[in-house]
């Protein structure tokens, strides 16, 4: 059937209207200032996230927050489908919501999602009931935040038709993704089959990244992936997976490094007994039931990521272990197409985005895939994880 | 000929016996201190690395210091030769050289690198001057420890036949290793032909790892790698491997994370032109100018690092992409079998180590090697990049 032909895009960012307007009458960071632009021949409006950023702040525009400009991109690069994240994350912190005080939190929340439902479910249909917008919707994870409220959000973006699951921190309600506080919403949101999207947002500490200038290198590349990777591994060792078997995690950028130090996990696990008591599996089994976004700029990264997930069903001592060629065909089913929109913008005006065209690229030049596995990547897994169609 | 079926561990550590000495004499940590056994039945000495630490400490034993045990574990496990590093690293912040002061530091190092020298030159021999023990040398990276004491140290390391390099930490002297005041000792290190081990030590701020008790998982699982992958990023950022073509530099625990989150690195210096434009290559071109142990405990880790060393020529404009497979053959010839003795020792008295049976079982595992690959990485890489026979 044709739509299982779909390019889907899960990891993609919006900013929207309402919260650039929120950041746009900050006056503290994280805000949206306006600037005469360098010739002195408008304005410019930039995004400051940190006080005193260099250069101050980074330039923003139509792209984070225009449906229609989101649209003009899918069109250039044949994305049929995008499941939009509202706001972003970035290099250091970066304004979701935890700026707000707890009692804003929870109704800029519910109006957000609403919004974002209206921004999805008005956009052009692809065929019959299919839109080409979904989004993740977002709950008001703040310290003191009841949990009653977070449980209320998730039944409000419940009944929104055009939101297929969350996007969620690292942080929690303060504490990270280990924290028992949230054993209520793990259930809530398993039981809503709403999928959580974990993104990185804050990094690690920047003193790691020493005193040379090296931009925003150092804490996009290295300091995002980390960040998931702890919050996913600490996630893991509290046994969160072991109790909501059915919960659905999506993780930011192909996992960050979580398949490259699963083995070394597991070693480190078995290794103190005290933790590996506590689970009930080999952590390497874990990974078979998380999904991956396709976000890793390379075939061999895909490659490797799939074969991590094919082989943790081998990690159960009831199944048995197949050859490595088997496992990144196997594998492939958890790893979904994404583009980071609207980050790493094309660095000449004509330009297609290499943030698309190194995925796409990556996807088709994965060994061993065959067009079954391609067109899963592209489309054809997102469109079961999010029950498109 | 025989000598290139020999099994090689490049990843092996001592506490010499003079280094030991010198933590018993301390009163506060590191130190080593002795206490009565459980029992009350006698004295059990602990290896104390931050005051307060859990458990007062971990159990040191003669594994540590005793080149009898050295030699008795490789027996067991049918290891030929061990380069050895002088101390260890461990989760958080262990002892090397750097709680000593810069006036004690040099004279310590020097007799630590005699002490090697000794420990190894009189080792028994495995076919004419060939002998079972090799070490990675000692330099004593300080603040305010001036450079041509560190010149002085690597001309006396390379008047010590076997010392085939040294062991590094991250961070340098104090600034990490994109600091300019490391130039001359790259330089020095690569005309000696000395092979830098690079080695984490210290990790990421706890404050990541959160409030839960996984005991050392999370420092030694992720913050380990993490510390690498910064460390050789932050030098490759800083030109090091482009001013200097011939340093040849072996990554703990296969690289860390750098070889998944390569292409993502490439991808966000190509967005940042100011640090794109400081370099010569692709960043995944590096990657095939490191050598990395084989201390991934899985096959498809081995794998993948193998790939991301084969790739590496193929973001070199003149030279021609190579088909996935051929990648990960290639790319085999700078992995480098390692055990990370005496850590991770066994869960039972009788059982062999399972950092060597895994890592073994790996090689054997990497589909698409043949007997020429799998005999490289067990010793013939190492043979070559240390020069051995």
């Amino acid at each position: 059937m044709a739509a299982r032909n779909l390019l889907v895009d899960v990891h993609t960012h919006v900013y929207l209207p309402r919260y650039a307007s929120v950041l746009r009458s900050r006056a503290t960071a994280p805000r949206i200032l306006s600037r005469p632009t360098p010739n002195g021949q408008g304005t410019e409006e930039r995004l400051v996230i940190l006080e005193n950023e260099p250069s101050g702040g980074r330039p923003v525009g139509p792209q984070y927050w225009d449906r229609d400009e989101k649209l003009k991109f899918m069109d250039k690069h044949g994305i049929d489908i995008s499941i939009v994240s509202p706001f972003k994350s970035d290099s250091t912190a970066n304004p979701w919501l935890d700026f707000l005080s707890p009692a804003e939190a929870p109704s800029l929340a519910s109006a957000l999602n609403n919004d974002l439902e209206a921004y999805c479910s008005t956009s052009p249909s692809l065929a019959s009931s299919l839109r080409r917008l979904y989004g993740f919707g977002l709950l008001p994870l703040l310290p003191t935040v009841p949990t009653n409220t977070l449980l209320s959000t998730i039944t409000e973006i419940t009944s929104l038709p055009h939101l297929k699951g969350i996007i969620m921190g690292t942080r929690g309600v303060g504490k990270g993704l280990d924290d028992d506080a949230l054993e209520p919403v793990w259930e809530a949101l398993a039981k809503a089959g709403l999928v959580v999207f974990l993104h990185p947002h804050y990094g690690i500490p920047s003193g790691e990244w020493g005193e040379r200038d090296n931009g925003h290198v150092l804490p996009l590349a290295l300091g995002f992936p980390f960040e998931t990777t702890i919050a996913t591994t600490r996630l893991v060792l509290a046994g969160v997976l072991d109790r909501h078997p059915t919960l659905r995690l999506l993780l930011a950028h192909s996992g960050g490094c979580l398949p490259q130090l699963s083995s070394r996990l597991a070693s480190c696990i078995d290794h103190d007994p005290a933790v590996a008591s506590r689970l009930q599996h080999d952590a390497r089994w874990y990974l078979g039931r998380l999904y991956f976004d396709a976000v890793s700029y390379g075939r061999e990264e895909l490659a490797f990521v799939a074969e991590c997930v094919g082989r943790a069903d081998g990690y159960d001592k009831n199944t048995p272990r197949v050859s490595q060629a088997r496992q990144r065909t196997l594998g492939s089913s958890h790893l979904l197409f994404g583009t980071d929109h609207p980050f790493f913008p094309p660095l000449s005006e004509s330009e297609k985005w290499r943030s698309v065209t190194e995925n796409l690229d990556a996807i088709d030049g994965v060994e061993g895939w065959g067009e079954e596995e391609r067109k899963g990547v592209r489309g054809g897994n997102a469109a079961r994880l999010f029950g498109l169609y």
